[in-house]
């Protein structure tokens, strides 16, 4: 099998079900996750170890992270505020956690109920409970750069903030971090600058992922300028589902089939089955059927005589 | 005024209004144009030269190139299948007359009823009639490309087809040929590959626009695609509405409104105000209230304190 040009990270069980109102039930998230990693998708966030109070829909993160790493191949990941989620999520053996920091500090706020400091403090804390670990059984730790496109409650996030609390969140023991447009804000030349000033800033190893929010229907235009720029990672939501409760007019992740065909139809492979992946969709559709399901690929189909062998020839038609 | 960038050339009253039944009536049309160029939308194709047997959603066309070209600084475009639509928009007074022509002959019988030979003795006889005319009243001609990334009956059109197809229309006497995705088939390797082939075949000023559909949901990536390898001129519709009856599943063009919003972002001027489209985009709407209108950007509005000026800065936050 050909090596993976982009890993297609898909974010729906947490990012899109956090923000629909209806509580999917446990066993059609397995059955939808089960799905997903059929299709190929070769990452899966599967939920959120938050309060159950705070996020009833995503109560079960647990038991879908034991579920998920059973799934041979696939990578499990899984959002985490603070240290006691993650002391969760390495309980239930994600191989993943996602830290996210608000860089609009309005946003951190109103969101997570702490600043910068607090962050980055709890950031610290979970890298060092992660170093007592053996290697085999640690995570990654990612620090999620929310709103590093701009904020809807502080409008324009200054670069050289986003570069500084990516230093701050390696300098606190991070792996890795990632670009989020959590309000749909970014446009493709900001999408290459913002990348390369932290590439610049911290190395290319330091960030290799972005989640993009369709908002303003800019998602796949931004997802072409990230893997163009050299990203490897992008973060789509099925169906395009998904937002962000605490940032206002924020909604709708990148849709992953869309994604995936632009992908393919450019001749990166992602791994995954366009028509599995359709069949993911009927899964999530049969057990949300009062959620609309956004993107166009699913019902268009792929063009007539489309294969992503023909698309990754060296010899277009 | 700064110089515009890049021209986007709303097709919305002629490949929108094509393919809904509903006939809008010809004070709305005038309304709609009109508020368009209001903000600042420097070409409109305001209608189609085709029998109204077989359009009758088009049948005012005439009346519609007269009342837009009244309009200060607006170039006006109308499509044209034959001569005698041709003699019709010449009479009318347009400044472009665009002569589709389908690469994939399977597409152009089931569409017009010719085959190529059959349309570029058409195109010749359309360009010596303009030759005729003094240079100041002769419109530009267009071939436009139609199925050039792709059929829904053909499947895969060969590049190097799109490449004698754009030779032959210019060797016919056309000023210009256009990219059209007419089937939604395209993506954004394809659209610079394609592009830069017919520059190498026939010069840079053979090829300026692109005509992209967002059946797939690629539109805006093609879009940015189109505009970073050089092409000047997009063409788009209003709320998306447009398609192809003769192209099964083809559905949508890129939305001007989405569209417009990617460019000015990315700091190319376009010339056109955000909130006065979304004024037009009320007008439509007001016209046609049965009609799904598609796109994002209207409804999530322009990013907390985001300028055109600020998006142009060289100095970026």
């Amino acid at each position: 099998m050909a090596a993976i040009d982009i890993e297609v990270s898909e974010v729906g069980p947490r990012d899109g079900l956090q923000s629909i109102t209806a509580i999917m039930p446990t066993a059609a998230k397995k059955a939808w996750i089960s799905a997903l990693a059929t299709a190929g998708v070769p990452e899966i966030e599967v939920g959120s170890f938050v309060p159950a109070r705070l996020l009833p829909q995503l109560a079960d993160t647990a038991e879908l992270v034991a579920y998920a790493r059973a799934i041979d191949g696939l990578k499990v990941a899984a959002l985490v505020p603070n240290l006691r989620g993650a002391e969760d999520a390495i309980a239930a053996g994600a191989d993943k956690l996602t830290v996210p920091l608000s860089v609009s500090e309005t946003h951190s706020l109103r969101n997570v109920r702490r600043n910068h400091t607090q962050m980055l403090a709890e950031v610290r804390r979970i890298a060092e409970r992660l170093r007592d670990l053996p290697a085999a059984q640690r995570p990654k730790l990612e620090g999620g750069l929310s709103t590093a496109f701009g904020c809807t409650l502080e409008g324009p996030i200054a670069e050289s903030q986003v570069v500084a609390m990516a230093e701050a969140l390696m300098q606190a023991g991070c792996d890795e971090v990632g670009l989020s447009d959590t309000t749909g804000y970014a446009n493709p030349v900001q999408v290459r600058r913002l990348t390369e000033k932290i590439w610049r800033a911290l190395g290319r190893d330091s960030l290799t992922g972005i989640h993009l929010h369709n908002t303003r229907g800019q998602g796949l235009a931004n997802a072409l300028a990230a893997v163009e720029v050299g990203l490897t990672t992008v973060d789509a939501s099925m169906g395009g589902i998904g937002g962000c409760p605490a940032a206002p007019g924020a909604s709708g992740n990148i849709v992953t089939e869309d994604l995936v065909f632009l992908l393919e139809a450019m001749g990166l492979n992602t791994g995954i089955d366009f028509e599995r992946l359709l069949a993911a969709r009927r899964v999530l559709a049969g057990a949300l059927p009062a959620v609309e399901l956004y993107g166009f690929s699913a019902a268009a189909g792929l063009p007539k005589g489309f294969t992503p062998a023909s698309a990754r020839s060296a010899q277009p038609v």
